[in-house]
């Protein structure tokens, strides 16, 4: 059945980017920590609904042996990977942002970018891509002096290498202008506000799947989000991220696909979804 | 139902110790670590249910945050409260042996035991007995250095705090000789060998609830328990460890209670069983 | 030689508290981390100086072995012993602002007081004062929330442990109102500004220790420090620090305790000290 | 001065691989921690001395930052740049052995590999070697099964990437068999056994320069070394350590550059080295 409000919002607004024919869905795997699992644990069950996976590095999140694991789950679905760097607070999951200035964040950054680029080699892969985690996505999406320095190492490490971030963000501004890629998201489980930013939070609880597909629908067909103070703010993305550890994660991403492959709009691989943007 | 074999270990052997009438029941607690769930992550449902909690102390697992609620759980439900010190060693949940000299392990005990005894104090509570984690309790098991430092340790902070251990091991010889209190246990989910030592392993399978319930009680009421060599050997105690950590712990400890109630055994306070022992 | 702000000062204004007769002489203690050293790495020099050590325990800095050592460092010289919980960051020193709710951190510091607290009950002492470090510290003296659920655990805690802070802080404020026992200290290696506060850094050059030791006897003397803003402020204190990580530590102590002695000002025992202010 | 005992041995024995015209000199830099400094911390005065840096990697010293300093260090001198991957025990320093299987190790060493790797590639360098730390150095040196899966590793990730050994370990024979490049090292701050093994040790106290070098310039004369128990052994190597945590290692590196230079034996660059063995 496809969405209700896609001929309303051709009719209401012909200059708007046309409804979407394809989408990267991303989500952090390997946010496991030695013995321990975190949300439903369910990484084998994800990863073949995803495109593309943001694996942790270690210092929020992962260790050596639950990266070499994701990575070869990741390859056997095709899936692309990605560097997944956050804080250096593995009790605090990288959720608790922390006073560090930029030079000493993006060396924390180059450090887990290489330890994942060399289980990816390892398996004959190369990166796609990298995301900030948590407190540090954030810290990047409003300070000018991160983002500069994190795209500035990149330029040097890999300038062909995307980053994920919001559109509504530095990190995004900063990027286009120093010619890194970028990929623009749409948090599926998160609030929106005005400003276009997501609510960060340390812990999301249940949500449910029909809302979070409906949302996700309605942005990519007439690309906007209501927001928590409750207008509506035009949204531009490339891809949608849902949080492997929001529980429910699994019927979260099974009801999403079921209502995009119900509206037409595929999951595919980055580099499609990027031509097609 | 009374157990089987009951009747026929009574008519066997006259001289062995009467059968129990009332035992600890001790399971390890707190074993997440900030946001990580570890086995069932089911503390809540598992506290009820025993007498004694080994509380991880932030070596192996835990947090100050997960201590604090741990100690409240325990005194909510009247279990006796112990600090489960461990090698520090996260990501290897205190289960791989390090080589360290026993001053240098007994010094991460003091400190580990210390933690645990202001989150008691806080609550209100006095600790009741600690047990060592993992390899760490294996390691002085059978290593007299270690054990003779440990036990001198308590002697000088409290000759008084029970310590957990196996009746076959340099632990329990070293205690039992240097005036510590011991509290025998006896491993519901765990294999033994000839010489009446568990059979060490880093991750245990989900077990037969049935099966792990007849063997506590055979060991209750027979003194004896089957080897992985295949003979029977006498066992003594005074507790039953279940970990909370092995898969299907909740039902292992119900199918264990109710088989126990079945034989007239009961689940007393520390403090019962050894007046009773 | 007597200060020459002496006379001057008491003719200025007659109301000014009288000139200290004593004060405690506290220093960080045991902030090594394993085999690593910070500063000079000279506890074995500066203990004798000093008063009160604040001994490092474990999150910022310090492990089981190096406590146990300072503690025991610490015993010998006769000097009173207190906890120095820090943020859980080793790598940066407990010196970056980590954005924690105020529960989650007193959990923190309660897990490294008892930790302290277990060292000296092993070697027969008693726990003298407690004194959050780097950050931590400069957060509770500004966060009411923070303030008051530190004090209110120590009030369930040890009601009568002396907590060290600067006068013009939240802690202090908070800390009076409650009934927890303060101790006000005059930082003689850091700068303050007009509020009465510090300027924190985290990472101090060597200083002049002539200039050092003047400042604190001007304090001693007349109560007055020069801010970095140009102007002089009272301060009121009972305790001088020193950090044991500033570049030359030793020289500053030597240079103090001279300076100190010239103006027949003793160091004494924190409860003469607070008897006699 | 040329040693002594060159003409005679080369009377003695005419089959003796001729003596050294150059070797490579290496040593672990960048083993601070945060703010902590280790040995006499004093990386800026050694890397020039040296033609390879081993480069601490963060599991059992090292920190990002320090790691983007030292890599930096090494190319403003021209020295060859290699990860020096270690157990995850920085209390430990990486010198307690730990009970881990071989994929679990080779798991840590590639996460550490690949993450000072990027540091070389923002530096724009390229990794000149890999050389495993302490224990687990040891620990490959001989267990077939470690050094297999290291080797087999390195065979994916980079088959020319030189492995720092001892010519009489497993991780030698293993190599050679595999066909992964080596380096075979003596070590000048080490005693040896009668197998050719250097006797570990978690700490070493402070040596005397002249022995050091005469040691070492023996080495490369008559290709022997005495050992523990007393009698000689052959010993063949391409590089000389020494290690910056030795007390006094400035000292012993400046000794045995001028013997070294007394004997018109060269300090060289790695593949000049290995082109002249």
């Amino acid at each position: 059945m496809p969405h209700p409000a896609a001929n309303l919002a051709s009719w209401l607004n012909a200059t708007r980017p046309p409804m979407k024919q394809c989408i990267d869905l991303n989500s952090d795997m390997g946010e496991g920590f030695g013995p321990w699992r975190i949300g439903d644990g369910i990484d084998e069950q994800i990863m073949p609904l995803i495109s593309s996976a943001n694996i942790a590095t270690g210092f929020h999140a992962g260790d050596p042996g639950t990266m070499h694991r994701t990575v070869a789950l990741a390859k056997v679905h095709g899936v692309g990977v990605g560097a997944h760097p956050g804080l250096r607070d593995l009790v605090g999951f990288g959720r608790r942002h922390i006073d560090i200035p930029a030079p000493e964040l993006v060396n924390d950054i180059i450090y887990q970018l290489g330890a994942l680029r060399e289980f990816a080699r390892l398996a004959g892969l190369h990166l796609q891509h990298i995301k900030p985690h948590g407190a540090l996505y954030m810290h990047a999406a409003r300070d000018e002096a991160l983002a500069r320095a994190l795209v500035g190492a990149l330029q040097l490490t890999e300038p062909g290498l995307s980053l994920y971030c919001m559109e509504q963000s530095v990190t995004y501004r900063v990027a286009r202008a120093m010619g890194q890629p970028v990929v623009r998201e749409f948090y599926a489980d998160r609030d929106y506000d005005a400003t276009g930013s997501i609510v960060f939070t340390r812990r999301t609880g249940r949500l449910d799947p029909r809302t979070v597909a409906d949302k996700v629908v309605r942005a990519c067909v007439e690309g906007r989000v209501r927001t928590v103070q409750g207008g509506d703010i035009a949204i531009g993305f490339d891809s949608v991220c849902i949080h492997s550890d929001t529980p429910g994660a699994l019927e979260l991403l099974q009801a999403l696909r079921q209502a995009l492959a119900d509206n037409a709009i595929r999951v595919a691989a980055l580099p499609e979804v990027l031509q097609t943007a």
